[in-house]
């Protein structure tokens, strides 16, 4: 199975929060949902060998640090529709998926705005070790207020402030995951570790300031698989310039093949080779048997979804309280930038449609923010492909409205089509996140971590 | 079986870190010792397994944020023993052992000095939600500077700085575990939450500021069940107001009486019962079948102990640089408090015996900073029941020279024994760690927490 041109390898990733409503809002009173289990165990251990047996690369599990609580000032939607609140803590999980599963990677959120890169790069590396090499890092900065006033900061940083910050935190976590010890510091004879093989990390920047050496010996991949989503212009610089995985959001192929190209771009100016970039777009499938049991299927989605969830979960994406506006006027007198945008993209969508407030929550109720697949096997797996194509993606990054069976349903019914096809491996090669991702274990030579490795 | 006067229940928590030598310095050169697999899931879930099979009340995973270096003011002998250095994150393997064992409780350190409070409860909530009611927190403030001065302080705070601001911390907490949802808030039926059910934390103090709402749903013990092991006057405090679990360090049972005596009575002082507070001293065994066979072991093990690796260890622990001290000349004319105090301790434990540095080292060899029992299971037996009425302690915190074999022996060897005798459960009850700790699943009225609890 080839990686390049048409026909190449289709990437899996799972994509969940510990929340009982992520992506599709309200999808939690569907009979088939178990989402509200995500506070259990064996809910995570069942998603994970799914997934598995889908021969999925990674399992990506999303988080938001503060309560959803931009529409109407309040937290109260959000929690009447259970929209990303509550939620748990995400790597608490991993261990207990990971000794349950051999193969399948964990790509987990943790913003850098809330975190000190010496105890961050400790949790890491403790991750690397427990899962062998199997953990992704998901790089945010974080956009929530609500996060920002409950984690010693009066309000969240300016945003460019914050990649500024991140770009710093990533040095500092470079140095203390691929320059702090040897690969054959640990010895394991005589003496545990050769202390000639192990040196401090000496940091001392505009905000972080290290002095020690790293606390973890090296895991398998020393800097995790690294993933990130930023669509700002400071994001896709960042993303360019660190990113080994990028998940993006775009209704049509044509809208994240521009984000795609930019980010390839911008990649190649930094010196790296612009094809190592895999691009996950997410994507929502409703599969069943045939054409007409998944519309169903879908309608059957529908009906549980909550418009106003909806508008409160992107209230918080947008920051911006959308309760102000009447639901049932439509949206073109609107003059807030971030507002006008949405009533293009979703016009563009349908340009015969009114687009009030409440049309869109409605639309965006399954799918959340991004696309909807509905079909038979085939169907779906000829969606996929296209995608592929035309948006030039290496995968997709599949959202689940009624987790764990939107996965479920994925890999007993649409993996075997996309088996058929040559698309998806029949089984994992390599042991790490990383192989499956961009081909060794360790960080490539044109990626900015490499600057910092140390080797005799 | 009874938890009064004598004879009554043992209580027993294994003793870990992640890390190669954590109380005894230098064993995983021992063949027995599997220490250094503390990076792999299997060994965390054997462990779990065997203190489980002895219906251990919990595993107690300590931790250190920084690396060992006070002695020689640098890492070398710390990296040559192993002696903390390096070390992994608690946290994250406790999903892995929880999904393998039904009843085992974990407590697990983490410092309030590197912590937001709002952040930290979510992880304590989804721990318990995880675990099911099964965890526990070893509250530290720490000591290292090698800590303060990676994780964004110039040095540590002061002394008794840390434990005003630790008080401030456990006020935030409490409100959050404790608070902020209501018991019937989670409704999952038309609405997820009722908003009417939940409610801020409006936190506004000297250190930590909050202004939303936990996270978290609740979870089975609200708070975790709350450990500490404080010995400085601030320290005896706040274990006296907030502990319900104290492990203590004592070489003879006289020495831990006098701090049990002196936390109940503090107890006491603040409203709680004195008896709510459970003690539980760190203790190493050496079991065998008989005693000659334990006193074979044993000197197998000495043989492997490291002297220096001791001192280092020490010196972290005091403090104190250790290595400026010639190690074979006496220690009597030294005039440093600490280390006149340690003269002092050795000494009465061995007034014949000439205590030099070295001879210290290698007297502590084996367990670390606390007693070592030798013997077969009916020596052992009886030397912990005599603890038991001599300290007036609840149960031990065992540690594991050879890690798993340590705690392995213990459960095939002295569990049997103590079943025979009545002084440990044959099979667990309760459900939640507090359950078997003081009595509920929740924080009991004369607990601090209570005042926060939230109730219609």
């Amino acid at each position: 199975m080839s990686d390049e041109g048409a026909g190449r390898r289709i990437r899996l990733h799972g994509l969940r929060q510990s929340t009982v409503g992520h992506t599709a809002v309200g999808l939690w009173r569907h009979p088939d949902s178990r989402a509200h289990e995500y506070r259990e165990l064996h809910h995570w251990i069942e998603t994970a060998r799914i997934l598995e047996r889908g021969c999925f690369d990674a399992l990506f599990v999303a988080d938001a640090l503060g309560p959803l609580d931009t529409y109407q000032g309040r937290v109260d939607a959000a929690l009447r529709d259970g929209v990303q609140t509550p939620t748990d803590d995400p790597l608490l999980v991993i261990s207990a998926m990971a000794a349950a599963t051999e193969h399948l990677g964990f790509a987990v959120t943790v913003s850098t705005t809330y975190e000190q890169p010496y105890a961050f790069a400790r949790k890491m590396t403790t991750l690397d070790h427990l899962t062998r090499g199997r953990i992704g890092w998901n790089i945010v900065t974080s956009a929530l207020d609500s996060a920002a006033r409950n984690l010693g900061l009066e309000r969240q940083l300016p945003h460019d402030e914050r990649y500024v910050r991140a770009e710093e935190f990533m040095e500092v976590v470079y140095k203390l995951w691929e320059g702090s010890w040897r690969d054959d510091a640990v010895v394991r004879d005589g003496v545990f570790a050769d202390p000639a093989r192990v040196r401090p990390v000496l940091h001392d920047g505009e905000y972080y300031r290290v002095r020690d050496i790293a606390l973890s010996e090296p895991s398998a991949q020393r800097t995790p698989t690294l993933y990130q989503a930023g669509t700002s212009p400071a994001g896709i610089a960042f993303a360019a310039r660190h990113a080994e995985g990028v998940f993006l959001s775009a209704y049509e192929p044509a809208g994240a093949r521009s984000l795609v190209d930019r980010v390839r771009a911008s990649a190649a100016e930094q010196g790296r080779d612009p094809r190592s970039l895999k691009f996950f777009p997410i994507m929502t499938v409703v599969a069943a048997e045939t054409d007409e049991a998944a519309r169903a299927k879908y309608a059957s989605y529908a009906a549980c979804a909550s418009w106003e969830g909806s508008l409160a979960r992107w209230s918080a994406l947008m920051q911006i309280d959308l309760s102000v506006l009447d639901p049932d006027k439509p949206l073109e007198y609107v003059d807030t930038d971030g507002i006008r945008g949405m009533v293009e993209l979703f016009t563009t969508l349908d340009p015969t449609r009114t687009w009030t407030p409440r049309a869109i929550g409605e639309f965006v109720g399954v799918g959340g923010g991004g696309p909807v697949l509905v079909g038979s096997p085939a169907t779906v797996a000829d969606g996929l492909e296209r995608w592929m194509e035309d948006a030039d993606v290496d995968g997709f990054n599949l959202a689940d409205p009624v987790a764990p069976a939107g996965h479920r349903d994925f890999v007993d019914l649409v993996v075997p089509e996309l088996r058929r096809r040559g698309r998806v491996w029949p089984a994992y090669e390599g042991t790490t996140l990383r192989e499956r991702i961009s081909g060794g274990p360790r960080v490539r030579p044109d990626h900015p971590a490499h600057a910092h490795r140390w080797t005799p």
